[in-house]
Parts: C-alpha cells; sequence; structure tokens
C-alpha cells in the first residue's frame, strides 16, 4: 500500500469520506488511489477557493470535516480566502497540500515555494509529512487539531514522493465511533466562577444582553440560551455572522448584531452586562476615523461564560441551573410569510419573495451583502431553516459554501443568496454544481455595483470624485450572469419585475439540481 | 496631504504610474486620492488573481514596474499565484495590500490576519508602513527593492489609519530620470574569471551549449548570446518558460528547452558544457519516481556567466570580446508562414492559423499547455512578436498577463492562446479586457479535460481508474466558453473547423478591442 492509500482510508476510517479538490501533477497518486478507496467522494472544483470554500460549508452542515486536496503554495493561495472564512467559522477542515517530492526541493523548480508560511496565516496545526509509514498517523493527528473545539484548519502538506512510496499504515483511530463519524472532546468544563458571575448580573435587575455565537446559535444550545434570556428578561443576540443560525418558525428567534457599528451600538446602548456564549466580544469589522472599535458600551462588565475551546453546551446548562430557568421558557418564533410583492424588483422585493417561497429545511448560504439586508427580517417566519453567513469577511465564499452544504445535506434544498460583485470571485462554484447535480438554487443580486463600498466610501470619510467611484462600478461593461451560468451547464433566468422573480424563484426551488435566478434590481445606496 | 495621496505622488514622480486593484473598506482613502492623482492610471479587476497576473504582463512589456491594491490577508491570497508567477518571471511589482488601522488590530476582527507571513511567499521585500510622514519614503524603498536586478515583488502593507492620516510627504526620488520611468541599477559587473571559462570552454571543440533566460531573452542581449552562439558553433537554447522571448522573422531563433524531461534531455545528451546567461541551470518541473530532476547531464560542466543579480548586458559585451564574436554573426530567422489548413479542427490547426494570421508586433500570452504545443513551431517564422510563457507552473495566469502586456503596449495585438481549465481560475480577466476596451484576442483551446494531468498521471506512473480519470474530466458538464464571455460583454465566436477557426480569428485580429474565439478540440492525449 503506498502512502497515498494509506492517507485515503486513515481518514475514511475516522469519517472524513468527502474531498473538494482540485489536484495538479505532484497529487497524481493521492488522486489514482481514489480507485482504492472508493469511500471517499471526491469533488472536483475548477479552482481551489471553490474546493476550500466547500469544505467549510460542508463542515457547517455534517458537523464534521472533509479533506480538501490542493496543488502547493499557489493552489494553497488559491484556496486561502476561503480557509480564512472557514478558520473564522471554527470549521473543522482537513486540509491537504501537495508538495514536490522531497528529493525535488533543492532545484527550486518552477512551482516550488515555501508552502508552511502562508498555511500559518489559516491553520493552527501545519505538518510537512517526512515519512511514508507515518503518513496515517499523520492524517489522524491533523483531523484531531481540526475537530478542535474549537474547530479549525489543519494543514497536511503532502510530499509527491511520500504519497507515492510503498510503506503506507492505515491507522485505525480510537477518534471513531461505530457510525463511522469523528467524536470531538467536547472542551472545557465550564467555570463555576463566570458562571455564577453571569447569573449575579442576569439576576441584577441591570440592562443584560446575552449574545451568542457559533454552538449555541444551533440546536439544544440555541434553546437553552434563549429560554435563560426569556426566563431573566434578558436581551437576546446572535453575533453579526455566525456559521450556522438555526431559525424560523417554532424556533427561538434571535436577533443577530448589526454589521454597521452606528446600529450595532444602538442594539447595545444602556446595555450593563454582556455575556457570552461561544461568542466573540462585539467589534466593529472596519477602523473608521475618530469611532471606537470597540461596540462594548463604556461601562458594561462582559462575562465570558464559553469561549470557543469550552464545552458550550455543559456552559448553558450550568447556567440555566444556577438561575433555575424552566425549560421552554423561550416564545417561538410564529410562521408568518410575507405575501409576494408585485411591480418594480427590488431588493426588498427580492426578500420578501424569499421569504414567501423558502421550503422547509432550506439551507440559506448568505453572500447578499446590502442587497441582502432585507433577507433576515423577511425569512424570519418562514419554515424552519438555517442560515450561513460570511463568517471571516473574504468575499466568494456563497457559493463555495453552498456546494459543501449541498454535499452535505443532499435531501435538503440549499438557496445561494449572492451578491454580484462577490459572485464573480467564484463563479467556477457553478460548474461544481452542475456536474454533482446538487440542489443549490443560487439568488443573484445584479445592482451592477460594489454597493457595500460605496456606502463604506461615505462611513470612512473618504472625499471620493468620479475616478474613485469609478472603481466601485460594475456597470460597464454590464455583467450578464444568465449566460455565464449557462456556460457551466445550469439552468438559468433573468428576472426584472417581482412577478417575473417569484415565477422563476418557484420554479427553481421545485427542480431539482442547480439553477440560478438573476435579479436585476436598483443599489439600495 | 493625507496619506494616500503622498504615496500615490510618489509613486507617479518614480515612473509607476499604473495600479490594477481590487479594492475594499481599508483601500478607500487610497482610491479616493485617485482623483487627486489623476496621473495614476488605475485599472478595476474583479478578482485579485487578475490584477496581479496583469501587474506581471505589465511589467514584462513595459520594463517597470505597476502597483497593485489588494484588500488584507485573504485579498493577498487570492493574488498569490500570480505573483508567484510574477516572483518566477522576475517581474518587478509595487504590491500594496491594504491592512486594518493599526488602533483596530487588537481587536482580531473577522478580516485580520497576518499578512506579512503571507507576502514571504512570493516578496523578497515586506514592510509594514508605520507612520504616515514616512509613506513616501516607504514607496520608495519597496520601488528600489521592486526593480531589483533581479525583479521582485515588493509588498508593502498599508494600514488604514497610516493611509487616511494627515502628514504625507511626497518622495521625488533620485531614481527618477526626465522620462518620468525607473532606471534600475544594471547589476553586478561580469566575473571575469566565469567569463574566462565560459569562453575557453566554448572553444574547447567539446559539445557546448548556450543557455538564456529572462533578460538574455530579448533587446541587443538576444542578438549578443546567438552571435556568440553561431561564432562558435554552440548549441542555442533558451529556459523553458521565458518570461518574455523575442522572436519571429528577422530576430535570432532560439530553441526552447522542452517542458517534458525527457524530451529535455534528448535536446541535451552530449553537451559537455554548458553556459548559463540570466538562466538558471536546467531541472524537471516535477520530480516523477525513478527519474533524475537535475536536466544536466552527468560530466557537463556548468558556467554562469550571468545570473539575475549580474549585469547580463556587460557579461555578454565581455564573452563576445573574449571570443572575439563578429557582430551579426547569427542566422536570422526567415519569414515563413504555414497555410490555412482546413476540415477538421485540431490543435495543430490551430496553431498554424496562428502561425498563419500573427500580425506583426502580436504580444502571445501563452498558457495553451498540451494544446499549445505546436505554437511555437508555427509561428516560428510569423512577423516579430513576443512571447509571454508561464513561468512559475500557476495556472491562471494568461489572460491577466493578457491585461497586463495590453495596458503596457496600446498599440500592439495581445493574443492569449489560453486552454479551458486554465482559463477557468481567473476568467474575470475578460470583464476588465471589456472594461479597458484592451486590444486582446483569446483563442480558447477547449478540450473538455485538464490534458496535462491525463499525461501526467502516466508519467508519474500511477495506475488511474475511472475515478482517478473523473477529477480530471471538465466534459461533464461541458464547458462552453462563448456564453460566458459574453456574459462578460465580450464579442465571442465559437469554431469547429478549421475554416470557421480562421474566419474568426481573422476577424477578432481585425476588430479593435477583446474578443473571444473558441476553438473545440480533441485532447492530444
Amino acid at each position: 500500500m503506498n502512502g497515498a492509500q494509506a492517507l485515503i482510508r486513515t481518514l475514511v476510517d475516522h469519517g472524513v469520506d468527502t474531498c473538494f479538490m482540485n489536484p495538479g501533477t505532484s497529487e497524481m497518486h493521492f488522486v489514482a488511489a481514489l480507485d482504492d478507496v472508493p469511500d471517499m467522494h471526491s469533488v472536483l472544483a475548477l479552482f481551489e477557493g471553490v474546493a476550500t470554500g466547500a469544505a467549510d460549508g460542508y463542515a457547517r452542515m455534517a458537523g464534521r470535516p472533509a479533506a480538501t486536496l490542493l496543488h502547493l503554495g499557489p493552489g494553497l493561495g488559491n484556496g486561502l480566502a476561503n480557509l480564512h472564512n472557514a478558520r473564522r467559522a471554527f470549521s473543522p477542515v482537513v486540509n491537504i497540500v501537495g508538495d514536490h517530492a522531497t528529493t525535488h526541493r533543492r532545484y527550486d523548480a518552477q512551482l516550488q515555494s515555501d508552502i508552511e508560511t502562508v498555511a500559518r496565516n489559516v491553520s493552527t496545526y501545519v505538518h510537512t509529512s517526512t515519512a511514508t509509514a507515518a503518513l496515517g498517523a499523520d492524517a489522524q493527528a491533523a483531523l484531531a487539531a481540526a475537530v478542535g473545539p474549537p474547530g479549525t484548519v489543519a494543514t497536511l502538506i503532502l510530499p509527491a514522493d511520500i504519497s507515492w512510496s510503498e510503506g503506507g499504515v492505515v491507522v485505525s483511530g480510537s477518534a471513531v465511533v461505530p457510525g463511522g463519524t469523528v467524536t470531538p472532546p467536547t472542551g472545557a468544563a465550564p467555570d463555576e466562577a463566570a458562571v455564577r458571575a453571569a447569573a449575579s448580573a442576569l439576576r441584577s435587575g441591570e440592562r443584560t444582553a446575552i449574545f451568542i455565537g457559533h454552538r449555541a446559535c444551533v440546536g439544544p444550545d440555541l434553546e437553552v440560551a434563549a429560554d435563560i434570556a426569556a426566563a431573566t428578561g434578558a436581551t437576546f443576540f446572535a453575533e453579526t455572522f455566525p456559521a450556522r443560525l438555526e431559525r424560523g418558525s417554532g424556533r427561538p428567534p434571535v436577533e443577530r448584531l448589526a454589521y454597521l457599528a452606528e446600529f450595532a451600538s444602538m442594539q447595545l446602548e444602556g446595555v450593563r452586562h454582556l455575556v457570552l456564549i461561544d461568542a466573540k466580544s462585539p467589534v466593529s469589522f472596519f477602523a473608521y476615523p475618530g469611532k471606537r472599535s470597540d461596540l462594548v458600551p463604556e461601562g458594561c462588565t462582559v462575562h465570558t461564560v464559553a469561549g470557543p475551546a469550552d464545552d458550550a453546551s455543559a456552559a448553558l446548562a450550568a447556567l440555566a441551573a444556577e438561575l433555575e430557568v424552566p425549560p421552554g421558557s423561550a416564545t417561538r418564533q410564529q410562521a408568518v410569510v410575507p405575501d409576494l410583492p408585485t411591480g418594480p424588483l427590488t431588493a426588498q422585493a427580492v426578500c420578501q419573495t424569499m421569504g414567501a417561497l423558502l421550503p422547509e429545511g432550506a439551507i440559506v448560504s448568505d453572500e447578499g451583502n446590502t442587497s441582502g439586508l432585507f433577507a433576515p427580517g423577511s425569512t424570519a417566519g418562514s419554515p424552519p431553516h438555517d442560515w450561513l453567513c460570511l463568517t471571516g469577511g473574504a468575499i466568494g465564499q456563497g457559493l463555495p459554501v453552498a456546494v459543501g452544504a449541498a454535499v452535505a445535506a443532499p435531501d435538503r434544498r440549499v438557496v445561494a443568496l449572492e451578491s454580484d460583485g462577490s459572485a464573480m470571485y467564484t463563479l467556477q462554484a457553478w460548474w461544481t454544481m452542475a456536474r454533482e447535480n446538487l440542489d443549490v438554487t443560487t439568488i443573484l443580486l445584479n445592482n451592477h455595483s460594489y454597493a457595500v463600498l460605496n456606502m463604506e466610501l461615505d462611513r470612512v470619510g473618504a472625499d471620493a470624485g468620479p475616478r474613485a467611484k469609478e472603481m466601485l462600478d460594475l456597470a460597464r461593461p454590464s455583467l450578464e450572469f444568465v449566460p455565464m451560468a449557462q456556460g457551466m451547464g445550469l439552468h438559468a433566468a433573468r428576472a426584472e419585475t417581482a412577478e417575473q422573480f417569484a415565477d422563476e424563484l418557484a420554479k427553481a426551488l421545485a427542480t431539482p439540481g442547480p439553477s440560478v435566478v438573476e435579479a436585476m434590481i436598483p443599489p439600495l445606496m
């Protein structure tokens, strides 16, 4: 058995059975080994940023890591932005980067570069394999690092000769459970003093907010956090861009902190205690001249009940117990969906239509940016669904994350709410959707501009003339997404009125496989 | 004057008057300053890899650096692969990466990451600006590093507050000549002993090869090198992927070393002395099991007459003087163009047609990969032209380099010889071509496969089954480049016969502005 075969078998034995890849020559033995280990599902992407974003989306929905396979330093570079987003999502990823054979390195051939230094930007674990016999163990170590908690990007650099040589050893893992999935450690036990201090704040009568992130945004932990907020009268916020938020009718509603620091400050105004549950203390996305970056109000005490490396469930349970919160205290979101709009198509009409038509169990990959601002509101009472956000702020995430989510959850409909500027970053994701026949409906918000930057120009106080505004303009020439999608094998249609959009979206959601509905809308600002 | 204004003015004063960019919020003051310094030509790209590849193509044709403007660590990641290619091309690039305000860093906001560590992968110079007043001097230092010799990527990291604060100081440079262009130092003087040793080898009667790279592939240096080879009877080779090679009728012909190590070894068989002129000693692109990476034959002595940091012109002049080589010794390429082919369209027919129609002064950006193998042969006797190669092996270079070359040489026709798999990496370049109305004709070789990898699978000795081959297949679904190009505002046509291809290519070359001719061809292997 060669190294590649042992590596892939070890991964599969540990429940990592999906690999998003764009291989090159140095990865050919890994690719050849796919025929020896048919349990590894390999998904081809036409650009590494699609592969890494898909691994992130997969991890968010499957709760376990996928592998990637990238080609040397430049391939890692191409995948870096979405690994950055994965890092900010605490998504576990086993990021495999092929390298030249160890014997070839000293020649500094054309594709040679320092892979480790790039990997460190996004990875808490970086290891270059040095022996074929150790590859199985290397894979297990990378996987252990990836699952955390917190989940991280673990980069395993795989020299070609380590991969192609005989002598691979499969490691069957202690981390495996009978179902074949990885069980990550639960994290550090709750800090009892922090729990008591938070409980005391929640009982104090002073204005207190519970601020949830990451794992507290899904499943029973979301319910317990909502119960605590309801029982104590605390304001209940979620982080601005959660990796995955369960929402919709029947679930406890939670308001996300606004992207714009001005609005976030209004939401937090007067809060005297901020209780963090697997969330980072809120800061503004960017700095603005003369404005504070820290969004915690002056005089507010921050209580960290659970951080990313802690057992968030146990911490929430301890806090609920300390406060004697009755389960089921939280209100539930009523099922209320908007009417279908009519007339001219606007960003608001798109979001309203989305709220009216979103199917139960949908997964929304949200990179709608300015035009998508109305979407959380208009879908609040839609059937239960998941919402995946742009965690790291690096655009080009939405379509790749949709690919990965659809691979992880093949029985659910994925809706990619995507804006023109961001879509152009990783448009190649559409081809993978077509190739894998994934049930992904892309709503492409085409306003012909980097609208968020037009807004930011004002916010940073830059005095912008026509040459500056030209750099934010996508209208010259106009981007036409329907032919681009068709060129990659997808069904696509353009909507110019609200009625057309509703028709096309309904059709797209009812049809198996991927499609694109391009919504022609004016910029919001 | 704020920092951004001082930075841009300093760059312009030093002859850096073109900036390829994809800015974000942290770069908004740089963007706003474009209105204050109208001499800076700013070109928007929809993806950073287009911006960095364009800076590379610009430097290869202009002989001086462009600037880039990228958005934080993820933007640099997106641009990394083409900066890698620029590094391998010794192209000078002033690579400006915006960062959060210095006061914002401690909050570890979503887009925060370690930019310097990523930059080191491609840059010999990395500096994070720390004071607004020093920005002009920082720009000058980055520029000095960039121009070399050898030319390099110099990365200047620009925190938002350093950029937006008042107190910028323009530095008018000692490196400026009246024409406004940068004059890089000429490099180290020739090593007289090395020159004498090479001359002795060339006189020895043993088989000797002159191997040229980089600066020796253009202008008078190419002529002198060819004269020396002709006068001494040496074999005359150029490196496999020169950054820029001047060729065509009336110029001294030079054979490039083959990409495939098997063929390169045949070319070098029996060579007892290898004289390097601004070229690296030849090594195989990848390692293959059981094969040598070093392509220098056993027993062959390598003579380095000029390395990348040396004065290659002076070294060549010294060698010619030592050997008393009469100027004009070299033969000149005859003007011979192939007939237009007829019948089914194949890779060979595409290249033959290209040879028949290539206009004088054309610049070919060659990322034709396997299907482009016949192009150097079929264009050898075409009117004088430049040939730009995939220097670093990171695919996705061809279209961006074509953008930059066209910006640098607006009176010349650029032909991007591009293959399907590589084109999909940075297809967004087409939009910039349309926006800037660049005279770039893309020949899109569509063979529906990563054909080079099908070949490499065999060469690395991997035993590939159907699942492996599936990872190299681009036919399911079929990529249709005509609608994708149209969606970005370009004229595009598909050719399925040799006659159609000749018609469409002739029309495209005769029409101002960009267009795409998609050639539907069977894979070579």
